[in-house]
Protein backbone atom coordinates (compact mmCIF):
# COMPACT_ATOMS: atom_id res chain seq x y z
CA UNK A 1 0.00 0.00 0.00
CA UNK A 2 1.77 3.68 -0.64
CA UNK A 3 0.88 6.66 0.16
CA UNK A 4 0.91 9.92 -1.91
CA UNK A 5 3.49 12.33 -1.42
CA UNK A 6 2.85 15.53 0.43
CA UNK A 7 3.30 18.59 -1.39
CA UNK A 8 4.09 21.34 1.02
CA UNK A 9 4.13 25.30 0.36
CA UNK A 10 6.55 27.45 2.66
CA UNK A 11 6.10 31.48 2.83
CA UNK A 12 6.41 33.82 5.49
CA UNK A 13 7.73 37.78 5.36
CA UNK A 14 11.26 38.78 4.49
CA UNK A 15 13.27 38.74 7.55
CA UNK A 16 11.31 35.60 9.47
CA UNK A 17 14.13 33.30 8.87
CA UNK A 18 12.57 31.43 6.27
CA UNK A 19 15.67 30.69 4.71
CA UNK A 20 17.91 29.02 7.52
CA UNK A 21 14.37 27.36 8.55
CA UNK A 22 14.00 25.19 5.54
CA UNK A 23 17.93 24.51 5.41
CA UNK A 24 17.59 23.14 9.22
CA UNK A 25 13.98 21.50 8.25
CA UNK A 26 16.26 19.53 5.56
CA UNK A 27 18.70 18.10 7.79
CA UNK A 28 16.52 16.69 9.82
CA UNK A 29 14.37 15.29 7.83
CA UNK A 30 14.87 12.66 4.79
CA UNK A 31 12.29 12.51 2.28
CA UNK A 32 12.03 15.73 1.48
CA UNK A 33 12.59 17.41 -2.29
CA UNK A 34 12.92 20.43 -3.42
CA UNK A 35 11.21 20.44 -7.10
CA UNK A 36 13.97 21.99 -10.17
CA UNK A 37 12.58 25.52 -10.91
CA UNK A 38 12.58 26.65 -14.44
CA UNK A 39 13.34 29.91 -15.68
CA UNK A 40 14.65 31.95 -18.78
CA UNK A 41 18.00 33.37 -17.17
CA UNK A 42 21.17 32.16 -19.13
CA UNK A 43 22.83 29.27 -17.18
CA UNK A 44 26.06 30.27 -15.22
CA UNK A 45 29.25 28.65 -15.31
CA UNK A 46 29.42 25.21 -13.72
CA UNK A 47 24.84 25.25 -13.51
CA UNK A 48 23.58 22.16 -15.09
CA UNK A 49 20.27 21.70 -16.93
CA UNK A 50 17.88 19.84 -14.96
CA UNK A 51 19.81 19.71 -12.21
CA UNK A 52 20.24 23.64 -10.93
CA UNK A 53 17.75 24.86 -13.05
CA UNK A 54 15.44 23.34 -16.39
CA UNK A 55 16.46 26.16 -18.48
CA UNK A 56 14.06 27.45 -21.04
CA UNK A 57 13.62 30.11 -23.75
CA UNK A 58 10.88 32.38 -23.04
CA UNK A 59 8.80 31.13 -25.95
CA UNK A 60 8.98 27.95 -24.23
CA UNK A 61 8.35 29.51 -20.51
CA UNK A 62 5.47 31.34 -22.03
CA UNK A 63 4.00 28.35 -23.36
CA UNK A 64 3.78 26.50 -20.26
CA UNK A 65 2.21 29.14 -18.61
CA UNK A 66 -0.23 29.28 -21.20
CA UNK A 67 -0.81 24.97 -21.05
CA UNK A 68 -1.44 25.14 -17.19
CA UNK A 69 2.46 23.38 -16.71
CA UNK A 70 3.89 26.57 -14.54
CA UNK A 71 2.11 25.60 -11.16
CA UNK A 72 3.23 29.58 -10.23
CA UNK A 73 5.76 31.69 -11.84
CA UNK A 74 7.46 35.43 -11.33
CA UNK A 75 9.63 37.42 -13.12
CA UNK A 76 12.99 39.25 -11.24
CA UNK A 77 15.28 41.07 -13.53
CA UNK A 78 13.69 40.71 -16.73
CA UNK A 79 13.44 36.94 -16.10
CA UNK A 80 10.81 34.11 -15.82
CA UNK A 81 11.23 31.99 -12.80
CA UNK A 82 8.69 29.29 -12.00
CA UNK A 83 7.82 25.58 -10.92
CA UNK A 84 7.02 23.32 -13.53
CA UNK A 85 3.56 20.61 -12.52
CA UNK A 86 5.09 17.96 -13.89
CA UNK A 87 8.09 17.54 -12.42
CA UNK A 88 5.64 17.84 -8.59
CA UNK A 89 3.33 15.75 -9.74
CA UNK A 90 5.74 13.10 -10.62
CA UNK A 91 7.36 13.18 -7.32
CA UNK A 92 3.90 12.96 -5.53
CA UNK A 93 2.92 10.08 -7.43
CA UNK A 94 5.79 8.03 -5.96
CA UNK A 95 5.29 9.31 -2.67
CA UNK A 96 8.30 11.60 -2.36
CA UNK A 97 7.15 14.44 0.13
CA UNK A 98 7.72 18.49 -2.15
CA UNK A 99 8.80 21.21 -0.22
CA UNK A 100 8.25 24.84 -2.50
CA UNK A 101 9.77 27.90 -0.75
CA UNK A 102 7.68 30.85 -2.39
CA UNK A 103 5.81 33.49 -1.49
CA UNK A 104 2.13 34.37 -1.05
CA UNK A 105 1.03 34.99 -4.56
CA UNK A 106 2.28 31.88 -5.88
CA UNK A 107 1.09 29.88 -3.30
CA UNK A 108 -2.68 30.97 -4.07
CA UNK A 109 -2.00 29.85 -7.62
CA UNK A 110 -0.30 26.41 -6.63
CA UNK A 111 -3.43 25.76 -4.26
CA UNK A 112 -5.84 26.82 -6.83
CA UNK A 113 -3.73 24.41 -9.42
CA UNK A 114 -3.16 21.48 -6.58
CA UNK A 115 -5.84 22.08 -4.18
CA UNK A 116 -4.58 18.73 -2.31
CA UNK A 117 -1.20 21.32 -1.47
CA UNK A 118 -0.66 22.45 2.43
CA UNK A 119 0.12 25.63 2.87
CA UNK A 120 2.68 26.75 5.91
CA UNK A 121 2.81 30.37 6.99
CA UNK A 122 6.23 31.60 9.17
CA UNK A 123 5.63 34.18 11.50
CA UNK A 124 8.08 36.30 13.37
CA UNK A 125 7.11 35.89 17.59
CA UNK A 126 6.50 39.69 17.16
CA UNK A 127 6.56 42.68 14.46
CA UNK A 128 8.98 44.31 16.50
CA UNK A 129 11.04 41.28 16.24
CA UNK A 130 10.89 41.27 12.42
CA UNK A 131 11.70 44.94 12.62
CA UNK A 132 14.92 43.50 14.58
CA UNK A 133 15.68 41.14 12.54
CA UNK A 134 15.54 43.13 9.29
CA UNK A 135 17.41 45.84 10.94
CA UNK A 136 20.55 43.33 11.91
CA UNK A 137 20.69 42.60 8.13
CA UNK A 138 22.32 45.71 7.71
CA UNK A 139 21.20 45.39 4.42
CA UNK A 140 18.49 47.66 4.57
CA UNK A 141 18.43 51.41 3.80
CA UNK A 142 15.29 53.60 5.55
CA UNK A 143 13.03 53.19 2.68
CA UNK A 144 13.79 49.72 1.52
CA UNK A 145 13.01 48.71 5.32
CA UNK A 146 9.82 50.78 5.65
CA UNK A 147 8.58 48.79 2.52
CA UNK A 148 9.49 45.87 3.24
CA UNK A 149 7.53 45.88 6.73
CA UNK A 150 4.55 47.40 4.63
CA UNK A 151 4.72 44.07 2.91
CA UNK A 152 4.86 42.11 5.91
CA UNK A 153 1.56 44.06 6.98
CA UNK A 154 -0.50 43.54 4.31
CA UNK A 155 0.64 39.70 3.95
CA UNK A 156 -0.23 38.92 7.81
CA UNK A 157 -3.89 40.44 6.74
CA UNK A 158 -4.21 37.97 3.49
CA UNK A 159 -2.15 34.96 5.32
CA UNK A 160 -4.83 33.57 8.00
CA UNK A 161 -7.59 33.43 5.26
CA UNK A 162 -5.30 31.22 2.88
CA UNK A 163 -2.90 29.38 4.56
CA UNK A 164 -3.42 25.79 6.70
CA UNK A 165 -0.89 26.07 9.24
CA UNK A 166 0.94 28.31 11.17
CA UNK A 167 4.38 28.54 12.65
CA UNK A 168 6.39 31.04 15.43
CA UNK A 169 9.42 31.14 14.19
CA UNK A 170 10.52 31.97 17.46
CA UNK A 171 14.08 29.66 17.29
CA UNK A 172 15.11 27.62 14.08
CA UNK A 173 15.20 24.74 15.53
CA UNK A 174 11.87 24.66 16.91
CA UNK A 175 10.24 26.43 14.03
CA UNK A 176 11.95 23.30 11.93
CA UNK A 177 10.84 20.68 14.51
CA UNK A 178 7.02 22.00 13.88
CA UNK A 179 7.12 21.76 10.14
CA UNK A 180 8.14 18.33 10.46
CA UNK A 181 5.43 17.42 12.84
CA UNK A 182 3.36 19.37 9.87
CA UNK A 183 4.45 17.16 7.49
CA UNK A 184 4.51 13.67 9.57
CA UNK A 185 0.96 14.59 10.43
CA UNK A 186 0.07 14.78 6.63
CA UNK A 187 0.97 11.96 5.54
CA UNK A 188 -1.87 10.38 7.42
CA UNK A 189 -4.50 12.90 5.66
CA UNK A 190 -6.90 11.99 3.21
CA UNK A 191 -4.98 13.52 0.07
CA UNK A 192 -2.29 11.58 1.22
CA UNK A 193 -3.84 8.07 1.98
CA UNK A 194 -6.14 7.86 -1.00
CA UNK A 195 -4.72 5.16 -2.65
CA UNK A 196 -4.18 2.97 0.45
CA UNK A 197 -8.01 3.82 0.78
CA UNK A 198 -9.17 2.68 -2.16
CA UNK A 199 -7.06 -0.54 -1.96
CA UNK A 200 -8.88 -1.53 1.60
CA UNK A 201 -12.28 -0.84 0.00
CA UNK A 202 -11.96 -2.92 -2.89
CA UNK A 203 -10.96 -5.48 -0.85
CA UNK A 204 -13.95 -5.21 1.36
CA UNK A 205 -16.05 -5.30 -1.86
CA UNK A 206 -14.57 -8.57 -2.74
CA UNK A 207 -14.98 -10.39 0.69
CA UNK A 208 -18.41 -8.64 1.25
CA UNK B 1 0.70 34.15 22.74
CA UNK B 2 -1.32 30.94 23.61
CA UNK B 3 -2.89 28.20 21.52
CA UNK B 4 -6.50 26.52 21.10
CA UNK B 5 -6.20 23.00 21.93
CA UNK B 6 -6.78 20.54 19.58
CA UNK B 7 -10.05 18.45 19.44
CA UNK B 8 -9.21 14.89 18.13
CA UNK B 9 -11.96 12.78 17.31
CA UNK B 10 -10.72 8.87 16.98
CA UNK B 11 -12.67 5.91 15.45
CA UNK B 12 -12.49 2.67 14.04
CA UNK B 13 -14.05 -0.90 13.27
CA UNK B 14 -14.16 -3.05 15.99
CA UNK B 15 -11.16 -5.02 16.29
CA UNK B 16 -8.77 -2.63 14.90
CA UNK B 17 -7.05 -1.79 18.37
CA UNK B 18 -8.17 1.38 18.66
CA UNK B 19 -8.09 0.74 22.65
CA UNK B 20 -4.61 -0.50 22.54
CA UNK B 21 -3.14 2.31 20.69
CA UNK B 22 -4.97 5.47 22.48
CA UNK B 23 -3.50 3.56 25.58
CA UNK B 24 0.24 4.02 24.14
CA UNK B 25 -0.91 7.13 22.53
CA UNK B 26 -1.62 8.52 26.31
CA UNK B 27 1.99 7.38 27.32
CA UNK B 28 3.80 8.56 24.95
CA UNK B 29 2.49 12.31 24.73
CA UNK B 30 1.59 14.05 28.00
CA UNK B 31 -0.99 17.40 28.02
CA UNK B 32 -3.52 14.92 26.30
CA UNK B 33 -6.73 14.86 28.06
CA UNK B 34 -10.11 12.38 27.97
CA UNK B 35 -12.91 14.74 28.58
CA UNK B 36 -15.29 13.26 31.12
CA UNK B 37 -18.22 11.48 30.02
CA UNK B 38 -22.13 12.17 31.03
CA UNK B 39 -24.30 8.84 31.65
CA UNK B 40 -27.84 8.15 33.37
CA UNK B 41 -26.27 4.78 34.80
CA UNK B 42 -26.16 4.21 38.33
CA UNK B 43 -22.33 5.01 39.38
CA UNK B 44 -20.73 1.34 40.44
CA UNK B 45 -19.33 1.07 44.15
CA UNK B 46 -16.28 3.66 44.27
CA UNK B 47 -17.14 5.62 40.99
CA UNK B 48 -16.96 9.40 42.03
CA UNK B 49 -19.32 12.20 39.82
CA UNK B 50 -17.06 14.24 37.95
CA UNK B 51 -14.28 12.12 38.08
CA UNK B 52 -15.13 8.56 36.36
CA UNK B 53 -18.35 10.20 35.10
CA UNK B 54 -20.88 12.52 35.29
CA UNK B 55 -23.85 11.24 36.77
CA UNK B 56 -26.72 13.02 35.60
CA UNK B 57 -30.86 11.75 35.70
CA UNK B 58 -32.54 11.11 32.65
CA UNK B 59 -34.24 14.31 32.73
CA UNK B 60 -31.25 16.33 33.42
CA UNK B 61 -29.62 14.32 30.28
CA UNK B 62 -32.66 15.06 27.94
CA UNK B 63 -32.46 18.81 29.00
CA UNK B 64 -28.86 18.22 27.98
CA UNK B 65 -29.13 17.15 24.34
CA UNK B 66 -32.40 19.24 23.39
CA UNK B 67 -29.74 22.50 24.50
CA UNK B 68 -27.20 20.85 22.70
CA UNK B 69 -24.60 20.30 25.55
CA UNK B 70 -24.23 16.81 24.21
CA UNK B 71 -21.84 16.80 21.62
CA UNK B 72 -22.44 13.39 20.91
CA UNK B 73 -24.68 10.74 22.97
CA UNK B 74 -25.61 6.80 22.59
CA UNK B 75 -27.80 4.71 24.43
CA UNK B 76 -26.54 1.39 25.61
CA UNK B 77 -28.28 -1.33 27.73
CA UNK B 78 -31.28 1.26 28.40
CA UNK B 79 -28.74 4.28 29.43
CA UNK B 80 -28.03 7.42 28.33
CA UNK B 81 -23.86 7.98 27.64
CA UNK B 82 -22.64 11.23 26.54
CA UNK B 83 -19.47 13.87 25.56
CA UNK B 84 -20.79 16.93 27.37
CA UNK B 85 -19.66 20.31 25.33
CA UNK B 86 -18.81 22.46 27.92
CA UNK B 87 -15.90 20.14 29.75
CA UNK B 88 -14.81 19.55 26.45
CA UNK B 89 -14.68 23.94 25.34
CA UNK B 90 -13.18 24.77 28.69
CA UNK B 91 -10.06 22.06 28.23
CA UNK B 92 -9.63 23.66 23.90
CA UNK B 93 -9.96 26.74 25.73
CA UNK B 94 -7.18 26.68 28.64
CA UNK B 95 -4.39 24.87 25.53
CA UNK B 96 -5.22 21.44 26.04
CA UNK B 97 -5.54 18.75 23.82
CA UNK B 98 -8.84 16.81 24.23
CA UNK B 99 -9.30 12.97 22.87
CA UNK B 100 -12.57 11.37 22.14
CA UNK B 101 -12.87 7.52 21.28
CA UNK B 102 -16.25 7.58 19.49
CA UNK B 103 -18.14 5.88 16.90
CA UNK B 104 -18.72 7.44 13.22
CA UNK B 105 -22.29 8.39 14.13
CA UNK B 106 -20.82 10.35 17.13
CA UNK B 107 -18.15 11.35 15.24
CA UNK B 108 -20.55 12.75 13.09
CA UNK B 109 -22.20 14.95 15.49
CA UNK B 110 -19.17 16.55 16.89
CA UNK B 111 -17.64 17.56 13.79
CA UNK B 112 -21.29 18.66 13.19
CA UNK B 113 -21.26 20.80 16.37
CA UNK B 114 -17.44 21.86 16.42
CA UNK B 115 -16.04 22.24 13.19
CA UNK B 116 -12.28 22.42 14.55
CA UNK B 117 -12.75 18.91 15.37
CA UNK B 118 -10.33 16.86 14.04
CA UNK B 119 -11.66 13.25 12.49
CA UNK B 120 -8.89 10.25 12.52
CA UNK B 121 -10.20 7.45 11.61
CA UNK B 122 -8.04 3.86 12.13
CA UNK B 123 -7.68 1.20 9.43
CA UNK B 124 -6.63 -2.54 9.78
CA UNK B 125 -3.76 -3.31 7.40
CA UNK B 126 -6.31 -5.46 5.23
CA UNK B 127 -9.69 -6.90 5.82
CA UNK B 128 -8.45 -10.65 6.33
CA UNK B 129 -6.17 -9.28 8.91
CA UNK B 130 -9.39 -7.47 10.95
CA UNK B 131 -10.86 -10.88 10.48
CA UNK B 132 -8.32 -12.94 11.46
CA UNK B 133 -7.72 -10.10 14.96
CA UNK B 134 -12.29 -10.41 15.66
CA UNK B 135 -11.37 -14.45 15.57
CA UNK B 136 -8.36 -14.02 17.71
CA UNK B 137 -10.99 -12.47 20.54
CA UNK B 138 -12.35 -15.18 21.02
CA UNK B 139 -15.24 -13.76 21.86
CA UNK B 140 -17.43 -13.78 18.94
CA UNK B 141 -19.78 -16.11 17.81
CA UNK B 142 -20.08 -16.65 14.08
CA UNK B 143 -23.20 -14.67 14.09
CA UNK B 144 -21.70 -11.65 16.12
CA UNK B 145 -18.36 -11.91 13.67
CA UNK B 146 -20.40 -11.31 10.60
CA UNK B 147 -22.19 -8.42 12.08
CA UNK B 148 -19.16 -6.51 13.51
CA UNK B 149 -17.39 -7.36 9.55
CA UNK B 150 -20.49 -5.89 7.88
CA UNK B 151 -20.50 -3.06 10.20
CA UNK B 152 -17.04 -2.53 9.26
CA UNK B 153 -17.39 -2.86 5.56
CA UNK B 154 -20.20 0.24 5.63
CA UNK B 155 -18.26 2.33 8.08
CA UNK B 156 -15.14 1.99 5.52
CA UNK B 157 -17.23 3.29 2.76
CA UNK B 158 -18.69 6.03 4.75
CA UNK B 159 -14.91 7.15 6.32
CA UNK B 160 -13.51 8.50 3.62
CA UNK B 161 -15.87 11.25 3.09
CA UNK B 162 -15.62 12.00 6.70
CA UNK B 163 -12.59 11.95 8.39
CA UNK B 164 -9.43 13.80 8.04
CA UNK B 165 -6.51 11.48 8.40
CA UNK B 166 -6.33 7.93 8.14
CA UNK B 167 -4.15 5.48 9.88
CA UNK B 168 -2.95 1.71 9.25
CA UNK B 169 -2.43 0.05 12.67
CA UNK B 170 0.08 -2.21 11.36
CA UNK B 171 1.58 -2.05 14.63
CA UNK B 172 0.22 -0.90 17.72
CA UNK B 173 3.77 1.40 17.99
CA UNK B 174 3.64 2.89 14.64
CA UNK B 175 -0.36 4.00 14.63
CA UNK B 176 0.14 5.67 18.44
CA UNK B 177 3.28 7.56 16.97
CA UNK B 178 1.32 8.46 14.09
CA UNK B 179 -1.78 10.26 16.05
CA UNK B 180 1.34 11.70 18.03
CA UNK B 181 2.76 13.62 14.74
CA UNK B 182 -0.77 14.15 13.52
CA UNK B 183 -1.96 15.71 16.74
CA UNK B 184 1.42 17.72 16.77
CA UNK B 185 1.06 19.26 13.30
CA UNK B 186 -2.91 20.30 14.01
CA UNK B 187 -1.36 22.33 17.17
CA UNK B 188 -0.22 24.67 14.32
CA UNK B 189 -3.51 24.49 12.45
CA UNK B 190 -5.59 27.58 11.70
CA UNK B 191 -7.85 27.00 14.46
CA UNK B 192 -5.19 26.59 16.83
CA UNK B 193 -3.26 29.08 16.22
CA UNK B 194 -6.32 31.81 15.88
CA UNK B 195 -5.51 33.84 18.89
CA UNK B 196 -1.52 34.43 18.19
CA UNK B 197 -2.51 35.04 14.73
CA UNK B 198 -5.20 37.82 16.22
CA UNK B 199 -2.42 39.29 18.71
CA UNK B 200 0.04 39.35 16.11
CA UNK B 201 -2.41 41.04 13.21
CA UNK B 202 -3.23 44.21 16.46
CA UNK B 203 0.38 44.32 17.20
CA UNK B 204 0.33 45.04 13.16
CA UNK B 205 -2.38 47.43 12.91
CA UNK B 206 -0.88 49.70 15.77
CA UNK B 207 2.70 49.80 13.79
CA UNK B 208 1.13 50.40 10.62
Amino acid sequence: MSRRGVLLVISGPSGVGKGTTIKRLFEIEDNLYFSVSATTRKPREGEIDGVHYSFKTKEQFEHDIETGEMLEHAVFSGNYYGTPKSAVEEKLLNGKDVILDIEIQGAKNVKRMLPEAVLVYILPPSIEELKKRLIGRNTEDEESLAKRLHTAYSELHEAPDMYDYFIVNDTVENAAVKIKDIIEGERCSKAAMQEVLKQILEEAENLA
